[in-house]
Parts: structure tokens; C-alpha cells; sequence
């Protein structure tokens, strides 16, 4: 019986604001993303991320950004160094690792947030920027990201530890993308199309493709939504779905080891 | 020989904007204390510094601030959780720790910065929150503070490594508190009284405080200020002066290891 | 028949973040106090605030705050130059105005936030502080703040024109200050008890006190609290209590005009 | 005899930090454009500058950003909406308004910073952004901006009033954009040139580009940079020979009137 991990980004309240329903939303999930501070979450709500994920035995990772708080990390930003990126990175990982190693329940893993992570999918540059400040602080961690992307690639030739991560709601094209949301169809808004695809991403090993193809991945882990209205329903339906379909849910494995 | 080690605070730059002249006090000190991102410094400013320190084989620390950038940690806040400021803490040690791990130049200390040392210093609340910051993170991380403070009684009843703190332009009440700034004789302009005491702390282990009487002391570390005007020339001379007087300068032992 | 103000704060969500029911909320109210973007609010929180209240025809203002987005203006902070403080509150209030004057619907008012609020109330150089900022940017603006407070007593001094701003569900001393949280019966639940209040305050022109006493009140406005749980709902129950017993509802006139 | 306005960006110190030399370069410009505190400035450093140039007789204008402290307001940002974007225009012009004539010194024009102008002076939809912000908050106000570029299309269509703005140590490409810094000979270095071209541009009313060409130019201020290392004894430098050459300074005229 398959085993598949529900991933999803956690922590991203600031200060007096509060986003998304992450108690419930924990009980759902296998793994939590936790934001680092530089787009959403703070010190205090990072330990109480950290803390609520231990208490349900969820594993938890740094979900770190742009330095971009007023645009919660989705505004596109350029012109910075790589190498200033790449320090920002790693302060990042740091703090969520050394906060998480305090309370102890270590991080597992490490996955980009927003306007970054979407640059980094597509940018030679930025995704070894990513590998780099990963491996600096521990290259044992492992990173969570897209089939087919620029940071597949790169991990993967870094010998860096990856989860593949796939979505339940989204179409793929014949290069293994997401199909663009300008696209009519980008979004599956049918219940049993996106189970169909899950099992057989999960299964079956292959993504089927816009153009009727179906592309080899290794599924490590789903992408859940946790700030949209409804997201906790939406969550629960398809955990049940899967479930019934026979899936099993844990903590990712990883492709590679 | 009597050995002591010279801290400065370091790192201070953030964004766009330069503070102090690191380089060419990193020529007269033996140990750099760095800004965590929360009054000052980033990611970026702390990677050069730590690389700009360990380059002449400076020790370098963790140097944590109320989260204020725009008061440069110096405003007084108050009205937090002390769990919340402990949280703050471990998150600035923790990504400083991180940072200086990729480096491979690990942090040896912790010195808190501004408003907090000096509201830490007379709070015993405060000073707990200090204490159980740093063995959150790291037990075996020197606490850099000053003696008969709140902050030292609390690091000594915890078993914490301290490095205790003097300074040579300043005198000391009978309490072996720094004489407040607001009283007359609090700062010493005559460089021959700042090496006599100097000399009486480190060699004979006294505080001549104001009153007249002699306090004992462990001094391991002197503070040199880096952000005032001239403040490069004050550093060269004292430490010259300190020589000439057979003083050797190397990072701090710890008072109670 | 009496007529009174009901004010709310409003505006408070910030970038990604929402906070409290606005929408809901602006049916209730008849003024609302806007944050200016240093404790909450941005550029285009303001913006959107201002065309709500404008479309209900609600009188809008001001609501400055120590510059601390973090701590939500609740941190009490201090150490900084009184006219740097008054800096701060000129900018927010000029952007305010502005903005508010660009969209065809200009401020009436000023009503400071949080902890810049509770320290001026008992501080008479920070209460100078505001009136000086408020006069700076139109002396023509009122402010809104509590009855024999230091700054109710510097803005008459300065011939300022003030709306006085009661409480419906918080007791007074017999100095006319409101009674400390951390005292019982500080807070006043039962809801005919706080109409009572009300209508002391507004028809009679008297305080009642928790040692007996009347004191004399021009009441110009009721504060009512936007960003707790079951705020909407509060605020109705109190209007139509208040309604019930005759009172009307209309933008706050001033107490010395 | 022909006069010129020099303008140069001022008040970009935040906090502690200090930037340029602003009292020093105040002896030679005609113009100061002041930091809105969304790239740098504060409040504090807003009255101060703006208390400076009065004291001189300097004119003062707004200099707005996209809102980015970190990053100095050169990180190149999209991904807003447009009004959004608009109404944090609005809210920098009208802070810098209010604070300008709190003091008694108002602003006599807008001249937008680092990557929001340069994206804006070639972005047709960003270039109509900063005119409806302008003319939003008061459409008197000049818009300094660059000939040939979207922004000063935008606001000619618009009737706005604008002054050319022109560079000394720049050369031009045939379309009348400065030259991309990354080709050779994109700054002049040859003190000689750069005075005779700011001559033809301001006495004969051409821009001499690097095609050969003379193009149509109205220029109505020269922009002097003030945070270079050197920056001081560059303008002293060249508005001595721009003065031995007959051309006298004053705040500048706008073209279109």
C-alpha cells in the first residue's frame, strides 16, 4: 500500500495577525512548512508552530522568502546578489533550525515560499542559490520542490536529499510544469479528477500531461493550501478521498536515498 | 602575564547604510560581538563580518536586541511576555550561530544589546530570559555581562559560562554598578585613570568604585565602543597603553570554568 | 432627544493580514478612527478604510501609534526625544489627511492608538507632544481622547478643540480615570449596567465612580471595540439598547465649540 | 543669461544611520528631493532636511519609492497592483506634503527613486501610477522626471507640469535615453564633456546622443548625485564650470508653464 506525505505552509501569522486555521489544518497534514519571518511569522509564532507540530507528531521545515514582509514574500524582487540571497537563506534556516533544535523537534527539511520559489523554478541561478544555502547550514536536510523544475535539477546534481512535490489541483504540461493560471483548465476543480491524479502520480509514477502525456515522478509529498477560504474542507476531502483510494499518509521519504 | 580580551560591537551596517569602521577596529580587538538582524545588521552584514573577523582570528559572538531597527534597540519597550522576548532571543542566537556554523568560525558568546542589557541588567525577570535564551540554544556559549548585575547573578545560579564585562572609561558605584551617565565623574576622560583602573581590574581583580571602596572582580573582557566619533583612535590608544603596561590581549576566558 | 458618537478603530489589518470586521462594524459606528501604517495599516488599507466610511457616510480620522508594526503600537516604548515623537506623529497624520483628502472625504479627527495613548494620558509631556503634532499639521482637526487624562487638560489649555470619549464597559475612579484592568469590577459586564453608565454620561453629564462620586462629563463619543471576539455583535446589542432609551447616533460634536 | 536647477536626492539617513553628506551638498544644489521614509528617511530625518533646505532657501519635494527599507528602494518590485501601488505614492507625497508645511517650507515637486523610476520611466502603466498619484494629492506639484521617457509622455498627456530633468556625466542613446550603464561610455569621466554637454542641453536646447544626433530638450534641472564617494567635491566641481560658462542657479522653472 502506497504511502504519500500531505505538505503544507504553516506559522505565516505576524505579530497580532493571525492567517489561516493551523490547528486544524495540523491534523490533516503530515509535514508543516514553517514561515522563517521574512514574509509572515515572528520568533513567538515559530515556537508555537513548532510546539503545536510536536504535539501531533508532524514534521516540521523552514519555509523561507524574499525579504518582504508588507508583500508577504509575492512580490517578484530583483537586483539583489546571488550571494545576498543566499546569506538571507541561510539566516533563515538557521533560526528556524536552531528554534526547532531548541524545542526539540528538529527540521527536516527546507521549502521556498512565493515569489522566490516560483523564481527559482525557472532560474539557473537562483535555484544554486537555494542548494547552496541549504548545504551550508546542513546538507542532510532535504528540499521539497517541484518535478522538472531548476531546482530539481540542481539538487539533484548537488546530491542534495529532494521531496518531490506535487499538486492535487493543478494541470501539468508536456514539460512537467504547472500549467500557467492565466490557462483555461490550470485549476481542477473536479473533486474525482484530482484523486485520478494524485493515484496516479502516487501509484502509477507518472504525471499526466495537458498534451496526453505522462511524464516519470516520484511523488514524495502533496501540496495542501492553507490560507484560502475553505481550506480546511478542502483538505479533509481530499485526505478522505485518498484514503479510501487506499493511500496511506507519513512524513515524506525522500526520491533519492 | 596578565591576558585580556577587548570586545567591540561589530556588524552594525544594515541594508544600504554603513555604521562604524569594523575593519579597522577588528585590528585592535580580539573579539567581535554581532549584530542579529533585530537592531541592526542582516544577513548580508553579518556574513561579512563574521568572514571579516575570522579572517584576523576573532572571536565572535551573538549580540541580541529587542526587535526595534528603526531605535536601533536603544528605545526602552516593554509590555511583552517574557516567553515571547526568550523567543526573539532564540531566534537572533540561533540564526547567528547558524550563520557563523556555515562559515566555519562558530560562535563562542552571547552579549545583549542596548535597551535590553541595561533593563536585563537591573531586572531579574529579564536577566531569566536571557539566561534560558542562551542554553536554549547552546549551554556551552559564554554570557559576555557585567558584574553585580542581574543578568551575572542569574548566569552564575544557572550554571552558565560568563565572561564578566568592565569597562575603562567608565566608574562604578559602591553597588559595582556603571555610575550613571546623569551623574557628574560617570565617564573618565583622562586616559591615565582609564589604565589605572584597567589595570586594578584585570591584575589585581578590584573595582575602585566612587565611594572608595575596592569591589573583587573577575574581569575577562573590556568593552571598546566602535560607533563613536574617533572611536578607532580611543581603541589604539588604550590598547597601546595597556601594553606598555604589560597587558596581553587574546579572546576571554571564562570567569567560572 | 440626546445625540452621541459611536467611534471604532478600524483600518488595522496590514498588508496580507486581515484584522476584525470593518465591514460589519461601519453599519454600527458613525466614526471611525484609521491606522496610519506605524502599528497597522498600509497605503492601501487606508485607502480602502477611507472609501467604506465615505460610502457610509462615516466621519473618519487619524489614529497615530509609536512606530512599532511588531508590537502593534501596544509595546510601551520609551528613550526617544519628545520632538522626534511629535515627527512621527505629524507624518502619520499628514498621510492620513492626505490620502483622505485625495479620496474627497478629509479627516476630522486624531484619536492616538494603544500604548502612545495610555503613557500620554498620564504623561504631560508626551500629552504636549500630541497636541503640538496635531496643531502642526490643522488646528481645525479634533481630538478625540478621555476625560480628565493630561491630554484632555493640554488640549483645552491649547484651545484645541477635543471630543470627550467615554466607555461603556469600563468603571471610573473617583479621579475620572478609568479603573486598572488588573482591579475587580474594572470591567462591566453586565450590558443594563453599561447602558446606565452610558446615559449618565451622555444625558446627565456625569460620571459615576466607583467611590460614589458624579463627575461632570461632556460626553462626545463612545468608544466601542473592534478586534475582539464578538465585537459586531457587542456593538449592536449596545446601539440598540442605547436607541431604545432615546439616544441618537450622529458624527461626535466637539465638547468646547 | 541662462540659470539651471541642481538637484539632488537628500535625506536618506534612517534611524541611526547616516547617509551622504546633506548639510555640505546643501551649499551647492537649488533642489532637494527628500526621502519619503519608504526607502529611507524617517520622520525625524524628513524634518530635519526639510528644516535644513529652508534655512537655505532650498526647494523641497517628495521622493517616493516602492516600499522597501532593506533594500534602499533599488530592488526592482513587481507583482503589485497598479492602484495599490498608487496609493502608496499617495501616501509618501502626502506625508512629505503635511511635514513640508507643518514647517512652514511646502514642497514644490515629486521626483520618483531608484527602481520604481527606472521601471517607471519605461513602463506605461507604472508611469500613469506616479501622474494620478501626484496630481491625487495635488496637482500643482512638478513631477521631475527624464525627457523621452514614459513618465514625462504620461504627464504631458495629462497636463501635469514637469521639469526636465537632465544628467551631466551621462551620454544619451539616439532615442534620448541615457545610455545602459553596461555599455562602454555610458558615464562621462572627462569633466570638459560633461560641461559642454550640460551647456548645449541647457543654452542651445539639444541633447548631443551618441548616434550623433541632436534631440529637443527643454532641461529645466540637473541631477547631482550625493551618496558617492566624492560626491561633494564632484558638484562643487561642476557647478563652478557651469558658472565660469555664464549659467546662473535657481530652483527650477517647469517647461510647460
Amino acid at each position: 500500500m502506497a504511502t504519500i506525505d500531505l505538505n503544507c505552509d504553516m506559522g505565516e501569522s505576524f505579530g497580532a495577525w493571525t492567517m489561516g486555521e493551523d490547528e486544524a489544518m495540523m491534523e490533516l497534514i503530515t509535514t508543516a512548512n514553517i514561515a522563517c519571518g521574512f514574509h509572515a511569522g515572528d520568533p513567538v509564532v515559530m515556537r508555537d508552530t513548532i510546539l503545536a507540530a510536536k504535539a501531533r507528531g508532524i514534521a516540521v521545515g523552514a519555509h523561507p522568502s524574499f525579504m518582504d514582509i508588507y508583500g508577504f514574500g509575492r512580490r517578484r524582487i530583483s537586483g539583489e546578489r546571488p550571494e545576498d540571497v543566499e546569506a538571507q537563506l541561510i539566516y533563515q534556516i538557521a533560526a528556524m533550525q536552531g528554534m526547532a533544535a531548541a524545542l526539540s523537534w528538529p527540521i527536516t527539511h527546507v521549502k521556498t515560499h512565493g515569489a522566490l520559489g516560483n523564481m527559482a523554478a525557472v532560474d539557473q541561478d537562483l535555484a544554486q542559490v537555494c542548494i547552496r544555502a541549504i548545504k551550508a547550514v546542513d546538507p542532510s536536510l532535504v528540499f521539497i520542490t517541484l518535478p522538472y523544475s531548476e531546482t530539481m535539477k540542481a539538487a539533484e546534481r548537488a546530491g542534495l536529499r529532494v521531496a518531490c512535490e506535487v499538486y492535487a489541483d493543478r494541470t501539468y504540461d508536456d514539460t512537467g510544469m504547472l500549467t500557467s493560471r492565466q490557462m483555461q483548465g490550470a485549476v481542477i476543480h473536479d473533486p474525482n479528477q484530482s484523486v485520478d491524479q494524485v493515484l496516479s502520480m502516487v501509484c502509477d509514477g507518472v504525471i499526466p500531461t495537458t498534451g496526453g502525456k505522462k511524464l516519470p515522478v516520484e511523488a514524495a509529498t502533496i501540496c495542501v493550501h492553507g490560507d484560502t477560504r475553505g481550506a480546511v474542507d478542502m483538505a479533509r476531502a481530499l485526505r478522505s478521498s485518498l484514503a479510501r483510494h487506499g493511500l496511506q499518509f507519513a512524513p515524506f521519504a525522500t526520491s533519492n536515498t
